[in-house]
C-alpha cells in the first residue's frame, strides 16, 4: 500500500524531470510525453525485466502511463513560468530518486530475493529513467557528473532500508528511513556540497 | 499472414537506414551488419522483452538476422552511389517506422492486451530501433528532432489501428491504415513542414 | 566449469576497463562501482534476458557483484600509477572481450539454440557491456572506431567455436580455440594495424 503510493509519485516526479528535459530540447507535446514515460518508467523497467518479474509494472496498469502523461501535460503548459528550469529539474529528480530507492528494494524483497539483490534494484530503479533520460537526450547524465552524490545516495538508501527492515520487520518504517536518507544525503550534496572523495588523478588527455 | 510480410518489411528497411548510418561513421562490414541488426531489430526486441514473450521474435526465428544482413552488405557495396545518404536515411527511416507501427500494434494485440499497451507497443516496436542506432551512433535521434513530427505520427498511426480493429475487426484494414496514416504524416512533416505546436519558451542556458 | 572460470575472468577484467572508464570521468567510488558493473554484467545481462534465461547470471549468483566491485575499488586506489590509462584500457578490453565470446557461444548452446543464435550471443555478451559503458560515460564506442577489428574478432572467435565443437564435441577445445582466435584478430589489429576492407566513400557532409 505505502509502496504503491511511494511509485506512483516517483513516476509522477520523474515524469516532471522527463518533461523539463524535454523543454530544454524543446519537443512537441508527443516528444515531451515520450521522454517523460522513457524516465518515469525507464527505472523500474530495467528493475521488472532483470528480475523477470511476471509483467512489467506498467504493462500490468497502464494507470502509471496515464501518471506519466500527465505530468508531461502539466510541464508542457507551465515550464515557462519557472524561474531555472534546470534548477527545479534536479530537485524534482532529487526527489523521485529518494521515493524510488524503497520501491526498489521493496518490489525485491516482495520476491524473496537476498540483500545484495536489494541493494542492485534500489540503486537500479532510482538511477536507470534518469540515467535514460540524460543519455537519450545528450545532456550529461546527473547520476555521472563528478563529484555529486547520487548513486552513493540510493546506496546509502538502500543500504538503511536493509537493515532498518531487519531490525524492526516493518516496511512502513524500512521506505520512510530509506527515503529521508537518500533525500538528505542527495540535497546536503546539492546545497551544502557534500563531497566523497573522488579520483584524483589527472583528467584524460585529448 | 500480412503481419509477417510487414513485418520482414520493417526489418529490411530499417537495417537499410542502419547500415546508411554505419557508412556515415565509416565503420568496416561487420561494423555495417552490427549497426544493421541493431537498428532492425532493436524495436521489436524492446517489445518482446517488456511483453515478456516466449522468445525475442528473431531468437525464433534467425531468417530476420538474415534479412538484415543482406540489407547491411547490399549498402556497403552500393551507398557510394547515393546521392544524399541523409535524405535516403530520412525517408527509408519513414517508411520502415510507418510498416513497423501495425506489427506491433499487432503483436500485442495477438497476446490479448488492451488499448494502451498496444498503442504504446506500436511506438515502441517503431521507435526504439532507429533510437538506438542513433544514440550508439552518435547522431541527435530522429524521433527527437525538434520541430519534426515522428512519435507523433506513430501515435495516430497505431490509435487509428485499434479505432478500425473495433469497427471492422479487420487486422488487414487496421495495419494498412495505421502504415497509410502514419506515412502520410511522417512525409507530411517532412515534405511540407507539417508541424505539431512545439514548446515555446526559450531554449536552456549553457 | 572452464565456462565459469572464463566468466569470472571477464567480468573482472570488463570491471577494470569500467572503473578505468570512470577515472577518466573523475567520478567517485561509487560511480566507479557503478561503472565497472554496469560494463562487467552489461553483455551477459543483455544476452540472458534476449534468451530469456531464468535468472539473470549476477542475480542468480551475487558473487559476480563482488567481483566487479573489486576490481572498481583496486583501480580507484591504483590507477594514478598507470603511465597510459587509455592504452591500458583498450588492452585490458580486448582481453575481456576475447574471454567474453566463449561464455557467450557456450551459454547459449547449453539451452540448446541453433548456430545463428550461438554467433550472435557470443558478439552480443562480449560486445554490448563495453557499448553501454562507452554511451554511457559519452566515449566513442571502442566496438565503433573506424578502422578497428572489434566486432569482427568476435565473430570469427565464435564463428571458430561453432566449427570446432562440431568437428570435435569439446567443450574446452572450442572456447580456448576461440578466446585465442578473438585475442590474436585484435590484438593484430591494436598493435599491427589489420584492417578488414572499410566503406570507401566520403565521410558525412555536416
Amino acid at each position: 500500500m505505502l509502496v504503491s503510493v511511494l511509485d506512483l509519485l516517483s513516476v509522477f516526479i520523474f515524469a516532471l524531470t522527463g518533461a523539463l528535459t524535454a523543454s530544454r530540447a524543446q519537443l512537441d507535446l508527443v516528444g515531451f510525453v515520450f521522454i517523460a514515460c522513457l524516465t518515469a518508467m525507464g527505472g523500474g523497467t530495467a528493475r521488472d525485466v532483470l528480475l523477470n518479474r511476471d509483467a512489467v509494472f506498467w504493462i500490468a496498469d497502464p494507470r502509471y502511463v496515464a501518471v506519466a502523461t500527465a505530468a508531461a501535460i502539466l510541464v508542457f503548459f507551465t515550464a515557462h513560468r519557472l524561474e531555472s528550469r534546470i534548477k527545479t529539474l534536479i530537485w524534482l529528480d532529487a526527489l523521485a530518486v529518494s521515493v524510488a530507492v524503497p520501491v526498489g528494494v521493496a518490489v525485491a524483497r516482495g520476491m524473496g530475493f537476498d540483500w545484495p539483490v536489494l541493494l542492485i534494484m534500489g540503486m537500479v530503479t532510482a538511477c536507470m529513467g534518469g540515467l535514460a533520460r540524460d543519455v537519450v537526450c545528450n545532456e550529461v547524465p546527473l547520476v555521472l557528473k563528478a563529484r555529486d552524490l547520487y548513486a552513493t545516495a540510493a546506496l546509502a538508501g538502500a543500504a538503511l532500508n536493509v537493515v532498518v527492515y531487519m531490525a524492526t520487520s516493518s516496511p512502513l518504517f524500512a521506505a520512510l528511513a530509506c527515503a529521508i536518507v537518500t533525500f538528505t544525503i542527495r540535497a546536503g550534496s546539492l546545497a551544502l556540497g557534500w563531497r566523497a572523495p573522488v579520483y584524483r588523478s589527472t583528467p584524460p588527455r585529448q
